[in-house]
């Protein structure tokens, strides 16, 4: 396992890092696209490494449940099922399991619930979800961690935070005490929980970084709190936590939310919301969000954002994307997706860049500034 | 406007010919790829081109109604609108109107229909179909027919067949006397009826021979009668048809249905079934047809095709793609669609160079034995 800082911003706690895994290099700030089920949402794995996806994010808990970790585990782990060949990060099914609310019982032990698709009956526990870890043969495996609302009581939040940390020793040592299924290393990254309360963080993450996990993942957050509070708790995590190891804010979020973040120090990001605002035909873009069922594009032969490298960003028009949407075309789902990950691959590899520069506080301002523009027409 | 033959097979009526239109040339025989509304669905314009397809066909009736002849025309015609720079034929509208049954009303004028999408009245005549599709700027257009169902009364087919011929004459008249509106020449292709009547289909062809169409189509057949009754119908066709145009059967077909109708003399083909049939799961292989939902393929880790030379077919597993059919993913749309329409342009490809090298019917004969397999275990 290696990460290291190739460069730091000098305004800002941003940095640029390498980190290595069986399946390759990841060059940090990163954004991973969620694929899952094993797939991105309308958007094939060819498309993603012509953007320049560096690693996918698959869940560990919807593959359990399908295909099963049993048919993953027959075709050599998840890299040869879903025919990606690059860095995989899984998650644990911490967070899934939270949103399954009413189906879903969690004690010391671990959590029993039932699957969305059958009603049958499962049990997480701390250790098997390493297990199920090793099975799927990602790169970078999450512990299993107990996620809570917004907002939480003080009381709850330091019950889960605990939990966390003792689910956390558990996930370390079944880790430590098991073998890589296909011949090649994985990592485990820890997760700090706390909710919006800055001691609980400050106490998670200090006694996480105690052990040896590979990386530290910030979780809990973007769950309905406002963004200045998320910021304040990525601020407070991010001080504890050591400039050697990479750091991950779970689930987060907007283009605006990344630059923020980024500036504060985070290596790693997840999100489903370009995917899933794409099929809603929000487009994200340099100019600002669009949506691109608005009748003001009826008639644009606009692309959809020329300043971005990539062909559908270049040459697919606004008003043909908004005819795609109106008919209730595939396509249209397919041509959104793809631009709103090319203009999140686009922002990293900018804001790359910028720290290289020294130059990432003033590019964040005036990015900020443009993102800010809504539905300018073109 | 130009049709040549370039080689004939010495062992039956199959050509291969050089269709030139202002968009480019087309290698017969060839397979149009379906794009309704101006995209094949679940599958981008960028992925047609790899695999080799050379023409679109796109649908005059649905374009007309959404977005609107208005919005194409403002943007410079189809190819523009839609971004795609090869050929394009557009279908008059005669068959979705026939479709409509209960939404529409025929004289001898033209098509008085409800819109499918609002219920809005509109009215289709033969000139006003030339006039749309001059909008539409479409490299071949087609005349407005009447298509009639299977089976009909003789009087039904005749009287059917008698006003296609009257529209195609106003047709040809409205052509003649309009411009193309983008610059560039566009082509006119009669369509011949007469259910499954031999003497009509004849009577039909021989008349509209005798005008000045670019090229031919055989209309009103794949519509529930045997397939034997279609290639006797195509027989009859192609037999009153002149060697010096193109040859377009309708709407056809299966793999096997196109091997029959080249070997009969046909140049041009389109159907929704290589598409359509994917987004069901249904693919279409050289070992035969097969429903990829079926438990069989829960462990396959074999490629869909790996006697095909496309990236789908020789490295999506059929255990991968099945579970991506399960799980509800668009992936699986995508790519179930992409190796449906690489196996038809393959196997018109492998038709094309048969015909060239003078073993056509041996290697139909030997190829219809192979698909006549079904779900072979790979």
């Amino acid at each position: 396992m290696s990460f290291r800082v190739v460069a730091c911003d000098s305004g800002s706690r941003a940095r640029v890092g390498i980190l290595e895994t069986a399946h390759g290099a990841i060059e940090t700030p990163a954004f991973m696209p969620v694929a899952t089920q094993g797939a991105v949402k309308a958007l094939e794995h060819r498309r993603l490494h012509e953007l320049g996806a560096q690693i996918l994010l698959c869940n560990a808990y919807h593959l359990y449940l399908r295909p099963g970790s049993a048919v993953i585990e027959h075709f050599g782990g998840l890299h040869r099922f879903i025919g990606w060949h690059k860095p995989i990060l899984t998650d644990s099914g911490g967070y899934q399991l939270f949103s399954l609310q009413q189906l879903r019982r969690i004690s010391e032990d671990g959590v029993q619930f039932r699957s969305h698709i059958d009603g049958s009956l499962h049990h997480f526990t701390p250790e098997g979800v390493v297990q199920l870890q090793r099975q799927l043969g990602s790169d970078i495996m999450m512990v299993l961690d107990e996620c809570i609302g917004y907002p939480a009581d003080r009381h709850v939040a330091a019950a889960a935070m605990e939990r966390t940390l003792r689910w956390a020793r558990r996930s370390l040592e079944a880790f430590q005490n098991s073998e890589p299924l296909y011949g090649y290393p994985q990592l485990l990254f820890a997760i700090g929980q706390g909710s919006t309360y800055a001691e609980l963080r400050r106490l998670c993450l200090q006694e996480l970084c105690q052990w040896e996990f590979d990386g530290y993942a910030i979780g809990g957050l973007s769950v309905g709190e406002p963004a200045e509070l998320m910021y304040e708790m990525v601020e407070v995590s991010v001080e504890v936590l050591p400039a050697e190891r990479p750091r991950y804010l779970m689930g987060v979020g907007t283009p605006e939310n990344l630059l923020e973040a980024i500036e504060r120090g985070v290596d790693l990001f997840d999100c489903v919301l370009p995917t899933r605002n794409a099929r809603n035909g929000q487009l994200f873009t340099t100019r600002g969000k669009l949506n691109i069922r608005n009748a003001r594009w009826r008639l644009s032969d606009e692309p959809i954002d020329p300043a971005l490298p990539f062909y559908v960003s270049q040459n697919v028009t606004l008003g043909y994307l908004r005819h795609l949407f109106l008919a209730g075309e595939i396509a249209a789902l397919q041509l959104a997706t793809e631009h709103n990950l090319a203009f999140y691959h686009w922002l990293l590899e900018q804001a790359r860049q910028k720290i290289r520069q020294n130059s990432f506080r003033h590019w964040k301002r005036s990015m900020l500034e443009q993102l800010r523009q809504t539905e300018v027409a073109p």
